[in-house]
């Protein structure tokens, strides 16, 4: 059996889209396709759209879900007629909200989303560029204007995780990649002279070795660079690094990009300059 | 009166969030301070926030807003004890749905969230280094892998939009700076030669002349980069290269990096390699 799920929305379709796949996440047992439709905000793209409902319940032979933030009262009405299963995510809260709080929402008004202010925007392109310019440890080292610092070897996770963090939170994120030239004598890796000052902001990345062996795998195939050996030997100088310097740490192994920002700001308390939308 | 909103989850807490701030935002006239509590996912961690909430509504005068995703039955059973208005979005939908579905959902057996596969990191990965390698269309030129190619002025929005569609959706995105450089002796701006054979991967952005000089004025403040009349000057001919070689184009001035990359997506039709969770 599959059915089919409309996330629909007159904006991004960005809520819709990841409220409904939560839900339907817990329905691993049943095949659902999914289709997203932001930008439904014309009563032409509504009766169109409402067709494409229409075929696909004749197609399917079971009325799709249908998971909504649309906020037009007009488009919500030709919506409405379509065969399916509905979520209506803004009416039933809305409604209860506006009793909490005793007023209107803009929505029973019908006025739409707002967007995003030019701080927030400014901000954002601040720290996107932030984190380019403080990639890899190799540019700039703007340590002093950082908000944490990333810290792990190469291809551990660093690079998503500092643009995420950027993107989605406005945090200014440096990172700095642990190599063999931060060996000692010895061969025992040392926190770098140029992190030694910021050591408050570090946050450390480390990776199952096998994964990192893979990863690397992709990028320089059969290379002593992606060798199980020198992935294992190079975690594990990381870990014990970590250790002696009582750098916080987390293993980015199964974790998505999502996952890691956000345990990072639990775990450091670290303050976001503006919030997702 | 100020409010209070906790979006509370046992994961991420991006969901609750979002939808939590998509909610309140159609209430401008509530003054409300909002509290994301990602991973309550111990008993001790509910009971500790129990009692904020409880610290809080005492604070306020007012039972704080409850806005949450948590999946474990114990963790629920804590947090239901707090005052607040509660709006439960996983038990809202998902017992309609188990009855649509016919099924239970791994929420009702206890199940926690699954998290991303290893073809989604890789590709993710993948599509961010893709995004780095070929910015500014200054280190590589892998215009024949890339899905989309922006071009536009410097600062237009280029970049933090290709990394927004490549870290979100896995699109690999290039991107190509229009600058004098490419004008022909007449001082026109012509399309850059290696772009001519990807012509229908090419999306243009534009930008407010006065939006941009002000962005680039933080850059490099009192400098001909940042005059108004080259801002103009800049934007202008950008504009006309879209129109004489009919490339699409949205105007980045009052959108999110959000708004101007699912607009892109919608408008050409973009195959995403994967969908956000």
């Amino acid at each position: 059996m599959t059915r089919t799920a409309f996330f629909i929305s007159d904006g991004t379709g960005i809520t819709a889209e990841s409220l409904g796949r939560s839900l339907l996440a817990q329905f691993s047992n049943v095949e659902i396709a999914m289709i997203t439709k932001p930008y439904v905000d014309t009563l032409d793209k509504a009766r169109e759209l409402l067709k494409v409902i229409e075929a696909t319940a004749a197609r399917d032979g079971h009325r799709p879900l249908i998971i909504d933030t649309i906020v037009d009262q007009g488009i919500r009405d030709v919506i409405r007629q379509a065969p399916g299963f509905k979520a209506d995510i803004f009416s039933t809260f809305l409604e209860p909200l506006e009793q909490e709080l005793n007023t209107h929402s803009s929505y029973s008004v019908g006025r739409t989303h707002s967007i995003g202010s030019e701080d927030v925007y400014m901000d954002r392109i601040h720290s996107v560029h932030f984190a380019l310019d403080n990639d890899d440890g190799a540019r700039t080292h703007q340590y002093d204007q950082a908000d944490i610092i990333l810290v792990g070897v190469s291809r551990c996770g660093k690079t998503p995780t500092s643009l995420y963090l950027a993107l989605q939170f406005g945090i200014r994120a440096a990172n700095y990649p642990l190599t063999e030239d931060d060996q000692d004598e010895d061969g025992v890796l040392k926190l770098p002279k140029s992190l030694a000052p910021h050591r408050h902001k570090l946050f450390g990345l480390t990776i199952d070795p096998r994964r990192l062996a893979a990863i690397r795998h992709e990028r320089r195939p059969n290379s002593r660079y992606s060798s199980m050996d020198q992935c294992m030997q190079e975690v594990e100088q990381a870990e014990s690094l970590y250790r002696t310097m009582n750098i916080p740490s987390i293993d980015t192994t199964r974790f998505s990009v999502e996952e890691i920002s956000t345990r990072m700001i639990a775990e450091t308390g670290l303050a976001r300059r503006f919030s997702p939308r």
